[in-house]
């Protein structure tokens, strides 16, 4: 079984992702699950209410998620961008079901009500957001769904234990999965050729890492991929034996990552 | 089985929808099917698209989906309003499982490229439109998770053969599927005490319409009314023995319909 993590980025080729999905399911059983970023923060600023950012005391950065913010990337996530998936999947041939976290409270956490957010050198308390980590995954609706056939294609949000919608981290998110479902291998797309040694260069892939190095990455890890890294740190610990990462704008991006076209870390 | 279906009217109470369900599934298996077209007008009006409507030449009216109010109506329709009445569920102790037409292929249908409609007494041609009527349901999903003890909570989209999304009518819908599913008995809640005689006098509730009797009413019904004679004329022709229509605004909305308290139809 392979967790194919999707970006939600502008210039990922679903159709490509899509194609090579039709064609890997005779092997192999898949669970996908996608972001959708890129498509929330166009229609948040339509909206007139702009995604806004949070800095945590550590140097991480998150989406700021009121209730607006959480009531938008429902719609978008669970919405439009996971529909828009499905179809283009039994376009091509694939049994696809979109799923959010909320849904047989397969991603089931707890919400952070209060954050730490850094402004301009100083610490604020930011309130009411709706985000959280979870720390459950009930796999039996994934396991259901598998075993009839169908492709699982999951997204935010995730529910608190109360029942609230919550925006978790998805590269978290797979990682706490695999070690439920006791999945061995992980690939995650997103645009870039791999983990670049120089984020200018596209030919800088670091082809392999080792599962000792990978914490030093956080260090040359921008933005995103510092949760990739995270993510992945984590995935390692609960089990996982292997981690693709590669280019989700490439044709075929699922074979190139399994074939290391990307960046292997083991 | 029951078909319970809940109209998407600002004033349906959806804790006591919610709360309802609860305790109904101990005794039978319940598939809910959903609207949410005043939360689609409110979002449509925020993004400066608001919701048009046609009128055919034989007097119905209908939503002008053309593509950008496709996309807003699969975010609130599968996104926000599916995922806020699955976290109610869940919260009342309900494993529900939310989905779309479009997952499975559960609606599949044929899409209406075209429609006329008549402005002002002329005749129009409305092209590129994503409207349609489903053909088909493949209920296999439906009964594995109805099997595996979830509650499928079913919204628009629906898909087209050519793997298109389509808006459709849960009205017919409900009816195309009870014929699949075998299901004998449906609820329809709305925001009204029932068949009004009086569309003035809420007390002036029809309190049983007989089959042979249910077209008369096409004279009577207003607006949205005329879909749910339409689709009980086509639920009870493909094997539906009664039809509550209820208030969805009461406690208790769907064991007060199944009393009786609204309008029978069998």
């Amino acid at each position: 079984m392979i967790i194919v993590k999707v970006g939600g980025g502008r210039d990922i080729n679903w159709d490509y992702v899509c194609g090579d999905l039709g064609t890997l399911l005779d092997k192999e059983k898949i669970i996908l699950v996608h972001g959708a970023s890129a498509k929330r923060n166009e229609i948040a600023k339509k909206l007139r209410a702009p995604t806004k950012y949070l800095t945590s005391p550590s140097g991480q950065k998150s989406v700021y998620t009121n209730k607006e913010a959480l009531e938008i990337l429902t719609m978008v996530y669970a919405g439009l961008v996971n529909k828009k998936v499905v179809a283009k999947l039994q376009k091509n041939g694939v049994n696809a079901v979109g799923l959010s976290g909320v849904d047989g409270r397969i991603w089931e956490g707890k919400r952070k009500k209060h954050l730490i957010s850094v402004e301009g050198g100083r610490q604020k308390l930011i309130k009411n957001t709706y985000t959280g980590r979870i720390n459950r995954v009930n796999s039996k609706l994934i396991e259901t769904l598998l075993e009839s056939g169908y492709l699982p294609v999951i997204t935010q949000p995730a529910l608190s234990r109360e029942g609230e919608l919550i925006n978790t981290d998805n590269d978290l998110n797979i990682a706490v999965m695999a070690g439920a479902l006791q999945v061995k291998k992980i690939v995650v797309l997103f645009e870039a050729s791999g983990f670049l040694k120089n984020l200018n260069d596209e030919k800088s892939v670091v082809k392999k890492i080792t599962k000792e190095k990978l914490p030093s990455l956080m260090n040359n890890a921008k933005g995103t991929m510092k949760k990739k890294v995270l993510g992945a740190i984590e995935a390692l610990e609960n089990g996982v034996e292997i981690i693709y990462w590669g280019d989700g704008r490439v044709k075929n991006p699922i074979k190139k990552a399994l074939a290391g076209k990307g960046t292997v870390i083991k």
